[in-house]
């Protein structure tokens, strides 16, 4: 018989995808022998049996529950339901990787009408005993029944009205004894039955409520964002009750062996006096500093530092922990390897291995690429800033300076993310429904709550600049406005906000990107010493160029020329060409577009002293060039001796109905030879003069997109050939060059045996090759894929996120034929994944040279690239 | 050292591969010991050779040339260039597959001034040797050299002006060398040297044109048009040159030996007295018919028909044969299997099974599958003949009947074909340049020209209805106009043909589906005994359902339910469905259509009787269903409650990008869910209530397409089951189903191993399959094709014919990868190629179940199924 519920006694830190993180965590705890309130653990195989039993759990999972609950009570020295000493637990999600947030919590589980009189009477503290019958109905009803809070916020309104009675605390026990008639009347009307009496009932509903919550919309956003497998599932925790809210020598906190946000050493962390436990997580009252609990209760001070101290050693990393003082004594309710910001992880990192604790190798594997992006967010331009007049501070809850529209809802931000705006959501405090609209933001600004708050620690996970807590604001969410520092901000108004510093300005200020400490540069050095994947960047200038070399890139992976036309001096040029309409007035019309695209490639070739560029040629289809604006249309018109109308038809016969699959890429060059001959020629001569200029040597890589067929290279590349031959002879040249292709559409992967015939690099153009291989693009796919992650269909965006089975499976087989045909032939990655660390652990796993991702990315694909190869020795 | 060059005794008919047809039947009748002008054949490798040697022909080839030049002058007893009697060759080409009219003939190559002489003395006519040096110079100049045409006519009009010579044969010996210099001076002022008096050279360059003419425009579009492969080169025959133009006993003709539009018994031909070879195909003069011969040479014709049966029995098919009389005696100058109209092909291969020629077998691979398309032609509707007013009648030269508007030139009928309208295109005579617009026209009328002209041969190939050779119209080409029967048709008119009378009408008459005779029958039964691929059709109504089944249809294998939404009726409906804004309205709206599906269904499943049918749910965008006319629109808003500005807006967000690569397919499933249902349970219900009434034993298969994903077709398959459950209870029936999906996105032929988990059947869907494996949509690829086949990156167009090593790639793969996870899965092919041969031949052989195809193109589809079968046995 497989085992599905486990003691805490009987599990180990080792057991975490069976027990989920705190499971394992709450199991390693009892065997240090820590003050740990006892309970047990309902696996995740049996939240992943819960679903493929048609979302029932099993005779045999349930009596397993019952025996653990049985020798629970033995432990305890409490039974269920007892009318002397009932024993009362707390049900709580847990799954393999923390979803902070995200899953729902019950206490008091046990009480009824009988035990809660026990409760009175062995707390001799009715009053607390009936709150916390009150709390726990109207937590069962909401989170397991699904019951919507206002029933019961209603009810105590009006009783609190009736017995004028401005807080919860000033009702006696008998109010209280009302008010749980009330909520009782309520739930049978509402739900049709009597409120669960049978504390076993009670229970394994609320183990159902856990098992139903993995899958919550919530959820699922969550795993997609954090790319967690949906089939992991939750384990639930099942846990003895202890209680901080029994008056003065009561409290409960939550805190970290080093701070989270700057990774410096000392404890860090927050309490509250007489409050239970999600009173802090939640941001209500606003608690105080971990240090003050010395002067309030030395010896849980003492203990607690003792416990810290013995957990950070113990796990070898920084500790988030949650603990709870029940009348004096202390409980650690639960402990993990703390969330940080990223600078706080490379603080954290380099010290451990100082300290001796940990080595490089070990320091690399534990910062997660991913969050690097978080220590290049932009700071304010400090001239900028000198003008900006702060209007409020708070917080700094998450670092990074940001600048938008003020939104007041998660919707309103979303739907002006996806407008292209940028967003400052401005809430009350956030909750796990406003994620997808903290995602949309540039900046967090809440009202309500500390550090540790909800907004806080998502925020710090998604590298968003957040500032929390600032109690001056007066808000009126309904109305979409709020007031600060005397100052009226209604929805759109700019401000801006310093996560770093906790300020709040008028506004919108300027921002600069970040420059890098030394503790980056030491982690990127052990990293670059473990990788073997090459990182170039994807640039189009001089300037991203430089930033990205600064960044590390070992060279450019994708100069996508085009980006070189848009420029206002440059577009008119681009534009006659295209409605030329013989080969004499096209070239006519390239001619002068050499200078300008020759002087970008030197600029690039100066910066990169010497690493390598590879260079793609015109790969939009042309219409994307034409004007659309009437005067452009006219200037045009005027520039070519056309009417209007001339103009308007040329560039109506451009149109396509799938631009995406029309003429495009290498399929130019083939109808336009000239094109092609005239970026021949501006990069030869470039690479050519910088070469004789400076000294680096430059060999040029030409890159011929879209390719599909062996042929239509070869075709393309006796064009370049022939003109790169004749810029040779010209300027007396010797310089060496190679003409490899992109890989994008899935034919090309399929005969890349043929293709590598003539091709002398393989570059994977991933966001089209994803696009060619789902059948998908990816500007209309928004309209379906929504609906696609709530059935589950799909769990990531494979526009984020390589899609290795079948995406995969293309860009595998093309380099294996490729090399098959070429053994020496170079093959990277360009497409978006480049910068994605899965998608570059693929990467490494499969063989590829290098990746090449966004100048931003740079670290992030190095530290994955690291991490890929000492994961995969 | 490689052999390059066969005298003809040194070859035979097998070494066609390397001697071209030409060559090969050229050496096999020498063999055989009949009166053939002697030469040699340059084989097709060296054309191959002379194509990878940067076009040069090497030393060695030209070397054996010359050593088989020195051959043919001993066995001719004549030398070239001699003063005396100076040998003269023509030079042809001759490629492995016969392509008529698309190759260059030089004739009379030997000539020079000094030549001349020697021949002017040998024939003792000085007239007609210094003609035949004229028209050596011309044809020379223009072939080989490329020169115009109309520097020579135009010296010869001045001259026939001068000496006031009404036509060329008023000119004399003197008037001819007049000519002649003037002729050299305009080559050497326009080609910059003198005219090559050296025979050695003119041949050398000859040989070279037409290894140049095999990449000719007019060559690559015929081997595109025929799936010739640009790699085979053509062969290089020279030959002694023979004279049907040297007086009353000299002639030319072509004939077959049985008649080449009907397939009847006898001999069948046309001949010209004192005629050159190129004057009988090229129509300029109306020629005999060939038993006329027998009273003009009555020697000559015994000989000839002799020759004629013993060709026809050795090759054991009906032969298409050339000659020349010279003074009296025959010449047989290439003899090949005839090119013939499909009913002729039926009638031949029936005749000589029953003459015990060939086998059953032999038959089946004789005829063209392709070809079937002409049986299937339409003829006029009687009804509507009887109105129609005969305005003139010529030659039946391929046959079917056609009505469209009037074009005068091959790029203006291109153009009409472009636009989708019918055309006629109406030549005074048609030559190779005019193959495109042959190939977009329904009918060709032609002025002059007999039933072996350039137009007759090149219609009935095509399967195009022709009558050529109308001498009674008066045509102007440039000003667009024809007069006939005192009718003035201008360009745009409407006229009709009839190319099995050849009969021309006035209008455009109403024309209706061929029956198919006998023959086919017989053919058809031969071809299913051989054949192991199935045939289906693809089909949306009871009426071309039926039409497929009486064409021999074994099942439908893709009913597009969309087409079934576009009738006038049910439009609306569909409309308000798309524009709901909630479920219930859709629900409502769609409702309402399942009347009218299930209606289309039971009229399906009633012609089937018991035959399967594969049904496709929804498959396009639905922006295709909204209306555009403002009509349309403010109908659908008044039905739906709106202001047009509200319908306008909601059709506005439906817009797409890449609609093909956006929301339709399953993905409309995904979203909508409630089509799925619909479609569901009008399957269901149209099965069950058929089976009932009928007792078919009908078992639907229902088809989800655009899967990428199995989680996805899971997904929708769920519904589906739901519903047909929910159906099937309502209705007490136990009736079976089957749910399979489309393999047309590269990600299902990559994950068809998953995908077979829960689809039963798999129908490659290879229009789109092709779209996303080629990255470019069928509808914009138009754009750039052109280019593609110019510069020979691809041969065919893949929508029409399967990409075997790219798209074949990924069908191969999902098969085997589908039977691997599920070994009865059924898998068969639905897109255009399932009517193309090569394509269905590949079926066969990757070991398909079926193939489905438009209804016309099921017996091409059965017949090429079981030339696979027999070609791979």
């Amino acid at each position: 018989m497989a085992k599905w519920v486990y003691l805490f006694k009987e599990g180990k830190a080792e057991m975490k995808n069976l027990l989920g993180g705190k499971g394992a965590n709450l199991a390693e705890m009892t065997n240090l022998g820590l003050p740990i309130p006892q309970g047990f653990t309902v696996t995740t195989e049996a939240c992943t049996d819960y679903y493929s039993s048609g979302k029932k759990i099993t005779d045999e999972i349930q009596t397993q529950i019952f025996n653990a609950l049985a020798e629970l009570e033995k432990i305890q020295g409490k039974k269920f339901g007892d009318t002397e000493d009932p024993l009362l637990v707390s049900v709580r999600s847990g799954a393999r990787a923390s979803m902070p947030g995200m899953m729902d919590t019950i206490l008091n589980l046990g009480l009824n009408d009988v035990a809660v009189e026990g409760f009175a009477k062995k707390t001799g503290n009715p009053r607390f005993a009936y709150d916390s019958y009150r709390r726990f109905i109207q937590m069962f009803s909401d989170v397991v029944m699904e019951m919507s809070k206002t029933f019961f916020e209603n009810i105590l309104g009006e009783i609190k009205e009736a017995k004028d009675a401005k807080y919860d605390t000033d009702l006696t026990a008998d109010d209280l004894k009302e008010v749980i008639a009330k909520y009782k009347a309520i739930y049978k009307e509402k739900m049709g039955d009597d409120f669960p009496q049978e504390p076993k009932i009670q229970l394994m509903e609320a183990v159902k409520a856990v098992f139903r919550s993995w899958d919550n919309p919530r959820a699922i956003v969550y795993r997609r964002m954090n790319d967690i497998p949906g089939d992991w599932g939750t384990a639930v925790n099942v846990q003895a009750m202890v209680f901080g809210n029994m008056g003065n020598t009561s409290g409960t906190g939550v805190a970290f062996t080093r701070n989270p946000s700057t990774g410096s050493k000392g404890i860090y962390g927050e309490y509250l006096i007489n409050a239970q436990g999600e009173d802090v997580v939640a941001g209500i009252r606003t608690p105080q500093p971990i240090t003050k609990l010395e002067e309030d209760l030395p010896e849980c001070f003492k203990e607690f530092m003792q416990i810290a101290t013995k957990l950070e050693n113990h796990y070898r990393d920084m500790q988030d922990m949650e603990f709870t003082i029940q009348e004096g004594k202390l409980y650690f309710l639960q402990t993990r390897n703390g969330k940080r910001t990223a600078p706080a992880a490379l603080q954290i990192a380099c010290d451990l291995v100082d300290e001796g604790k940990i080595t490089a190798e070990e320091a690399v594997l534990r910062i997660e690429a991913k969050s690097l992006d978080q220590l290049l967010h932009p700071t304010f331009d400090p001239a900028a800033l000198k003008a900006g007049e702060v209007i409020g501070s708070a917080l700094p809850a998450s670092p990074g300076a940001a600048a938008g529209k003020v939104y007041f809802t998660a919707e309103d931000a979303k739907a002006a993310g996806e407008r292209g705006e940028r967003v400052i959501l401005v809430r009350l405090e956030t909750s796990p429904e406003d994620i997808e609209g903290m995602h949309a933001a540039q900046g967090i600004l809440t009202v309500r709550g500390g550090m540790t708050s909800h907004a806080a620690v998502v925020a710090r996970g998604m590298g968003t600049a957040c500032v929390s807590g600032c109690g001056d604001i007066k808000i009126n969410e309904e109305a979409k406005v709020f007031e600060l520092g005397g100052h009226k901000i209604v929805e759109e108004d700019y401000i801006s906000l310093d996560g770093s510093t906790g300020k709040i300005y008028l506004g919108d200020i300027k921002t600069v990107e970040a420059s890098v400490s030394g503790n980056f540069g030491r982690l990127m050095d052990w990293a670059d010493q473990y990788r073997t994947l090459k990182v170039r960047t994807n640039a189009d200038t001089p300037q991203d160029t430089a930033n990205a070399v600064k960044l590390g890139a070992e060279g450019v992976g994708l100069c996508r020329t085009e980006h070189m036309f848009f420029d206002a001096e440059r577009i008119p040029k681009i534009r006659k060409m295209i409605l030329s309409d013989n080969v004499e007035a096209r070239e006519a019309a390239l001619n002068e577009l050499i200078p300008f695209q020759k002087a970008d490639f030197k600029g690039m070739y100066e910066v990169l002293e010497g690493k390598p560029m590879t260079v793609r040629y015109l790969d939009p289809p042309l219409h994307e060039f034409v004007p659309t604006d009437p005067e452009d249309i006219k200037a045009l018109a005027s520039d070519m001796g056309l009417t209007v109308e001339q103009v308007k038809s040329k560039c109506d016969e451009l149109h396509e109905f799938n631009p995406m699959m029309g003429h495009r890429g290498c399929r130019l060059a083939v109808t336009y030879p000239e094109i092609a001959k005239m970026q021949t020629r501006a990069v030869m001569e470039a690479a050519i003069e910088v070469k004789a200029e400076k000294g680096y040597d430059i060999i040029p890589e030409i890159m011929i997109p879209l390719v599909g067929e062996k042929k239509e290279l070869k075709y393309v590349k006796d064009i370049v050939i022939e003109t790169a031959e004749a810029v040779k002879k010209e300027k007396g040249s010797d310089i060496e060059y190679h003409i490899g292709t992109m890989i994008e559409i899935p034919r090309a992967a399929l005969l890349a045996n043929e293709i590598a015939e003539e091709a002398e690099f393989f570059s994977f153009g991933t966001n089209d090759l994803t696009q060619m291989t789902f059948g998908f693009s990816r500007d209309d796919a928004g309209k379906f894929l929504d609906s696609y992650y709530k059935a589950k269909i799909y769990e990531s965006d494979p526009f984020a996120r390589l899609d290795q089975n079948g995406v995969g499976q293309l860009v595998k087989m093309a380099a294996e034929k490729g090399r098959a045909t070429r053994p020496n032939l170079k093959v990277g990655i360009c497409g978006e994944h480049g910068g994605d660390p899965s998608s570059v652990e693929f990467c490494h796993k499969i063989g590829l040279n290098y990746v090449s991702c966004s100048p931003f990315r740079v670290p992030i694909a190095r530290l994955a690239a690291a991490q890929a190869a000492l994961n995969n020795k």
